[in-house]
């Protein structure tokens, strides 16, 4: 599979370059174009703020048109913000990177456009694509810069590729509790707590009891803190004890 | 439903904060929370760059201490980008939004955390949270700054509530063509075609016309291309005409 290439459209900045190449490497994009870039190229300051991702710049493919630059796409995604009075079909990020992992899957070679920072993509540049992807924002405010835009199309990218757990438990070096070290533990606090008279009046401990239980069995305890719980009523019931005495 | 509160803890640049703003406003997001900020309150770095969304920051509430922060919070979420070594849920930014949209939706009050530039969320903040989010990405590259992480979870926020289609066709002032003005136009192609002796071999004549008419079907032609393609064949058989009485 091919992954998509970013291509930066006459570029202004050099920082906002190198910031979007950083943004592409968070999420394993490697292929970067840039197309008639203003300041040249190399560009000194694009190199200084793409620090660890400067290799997607060393790798960076330079044209000097975006014809040039899209002539091996098969198939090309303008971004633009604002309706282009195009014939065109427009599509959200997410839309986007599912037909593009589809194509790419098949050995399909994609380009996704970026613009310069204030003007955005011209319509002659949105001409050479075959769609157009909008990001769905607040109607009454609209303020992604380029690398913003470019972070948001590259997790895109990543979401739907990624193959880590929507939820895991982090354990550190620790390890959960077993059913029965949940269930010694809440046996000692019943116990405790029975001692303590808690559990009032007679007619409703049996339903005390049974939440009780329940919180115990919900409650994803680690074994260090069954034995910290354990310590506690200890400590507690110990201090009680001669509390009781000294009173007594 | 309330939507979340973004919760900046001890952030240090006021720029940052001004685009955190921004990034949160993209979509929709309003509820901001600071804690502590290093260089105290108001802060004008942060209201110039919020610009547009300087009532963000007008509104946003300040806290001298986390505990405060996530007082009123039913669940809070960490945003982190490395594992903390605490027993804590770790969710994606897609899991937490969904979550967050169920939660929201029962009428809960949610906080995300959001560390200092730098060092990012201490221990004894993520100890606030009921959960951890972390983005997924490339495990050899990270470099996501602030206003980048609450960009990207404010986009999953947006995303997972849009009501923005998928794909749509921008028709701007025009309208498709129907069917019939399609079939016309591969009529026309047709008879044109025929007259020039493009269907050649006669027994392929058949297969090259379903496919010239599949293509036709496919294309989602304005009514104005329609026009033009019937333009572009009188113009062309009529200089042939022209052509073939000069030569003859």
């Amino acid at each position: 599979m091919i992954e998509p290439a970013f291509i930066l459209v006459r570029p202004q900045m050099g920082e906002n370059i190198g910031a979007a190449a950083r943004a592409m490497l968070n999420f394993g994009l490697t292929r970067m174009r840039v197309v008639d870039p203003r300041d040249g190229w190399p560009n000194p300051k694009a190199v200084a703020m793409a620090s660890g991702a400067g290799r997607i710049l060393d790798h960076a493919g330079i044209f000097p048109d975006l014809g040039a630059a899209v002539a091996d796409c098969d198939f090309v995604f303008a971004t633009t913000a604002r309706s282009r009075e195009l014939v065109k079909e427009i599509v959200t990020p997410e839309r986007a990177m599912a037909m593009a992992r589809e194509m790419a899957a098949q050995g399909k070679k994609l380009g996704f456009l970026f613009g310069p920072e204030r003007a955005g993509l011209e319509n002659d540049d949105i001409a050479h694509a075959n769609a157009i992807v909008t990001v769905p924002v607040n109607p009454e405010f609209f303020s992604l810069n380029l690398a913003q835009a470019v972070l948001l199309l590259a997790y895109e990218w990543g979401r739907q590729g990624s193959e880590v757990p929507a939820s895991a438990m982090e354990l550190a070096r620790t390890e959960l509790a077993s059913r029965e070290d949940i269930q010694r533990l809440a046996g000692h606090f019943e116990e405790r707590l029975e001692t303590a008279g808690f559990f009032f009046p007679p007619t409703k401990a049996a339903g005390m009891k049974l939440n009780l239980r329940n919180m115990w069995g919900r409650l994803a305890l680690t074994k260090a803190e069954v034995q910290t719980f354990h310590g506690m009523l200890r400590q507690i019931a110990f201090r009680l004890k001669k509390q009781d005495q000294a009173d007594g």
